[in-house]
């Protein structure tokens, strides 16, 4: 177990849409990601996830509405809520969801990770 | 659910050694807490504990070594490790943990809380 510099982290990976594992505990993960451009649909039955953005800005389209996050934000979505993250501009952003979550949830895509790395 | 701002959440309290729920997800709960001067020696049995600073520094004495964690920076403890928070200046830390952890773990204290306010 060591002190994890969330600033530090996010210069180790440059690629979007990829999360990078920092930390684990009790079923749950902290991943690391940045986000640059439009994601899918998708949802996740079993999980509720949470997104917080570091910096930069996100918005967060649903089926009835859509809501932007900035730096020192958080949103929580709960299970089975379809949703799909938009980033303008780079954004980075911490998640805190379970081990069993999969990245595209009900959807398989060319985009989807199946395994995140840890860094 | 709603966009959490923890900038604007940290002004709705002042006590020290108090934590706020600020969001539910998956049995895990998120707090922040305003830390200034020394808390006690405890751990828990079945839960780990994430310390994140926001603002300032925090330092977390184990038996056998002491960390300091500055802004942006976490640590998780993991369960069963005694562990005992110190804050030389006021710092401000968020916390994911599991709702069933208690407050000051295997102690019980003049400083123990009992139930977390949600703000």
């Amino acid at each position: 177990m060591s002190v994890i510099n969330i600033q530090e982290k996010f210069k180790l990976f440059s690629a979007h849409w990829s999360p990078k594992k920092i930390g684990e505990l009790n079923g749950q993960q902290v991943l690391l990601a940045k986000l640059k451009g439009e994601f899918l649909f998708h949802k996740h039955d079993k999980e509720d996830e949470l997104f917080m953005v570091i910096k930069g800005s996100l918005d967060i389209e649903f089926r009835d509405k859509k809501i932007t996050l900035n730096e020192s934000e958080f949103y929580i979505v709960p299970k089975g809520v379809e949703h799909k993250p938009i980033a303008k501009e780079e954004v980075h952003i911490l998640l805190f969801e379970p081990l069993s979550i999969k990245h595209t949830g009900n959807i398989i895509a060319n985009i989807t990770v199946e395994t995140y790395e840890s860094i």
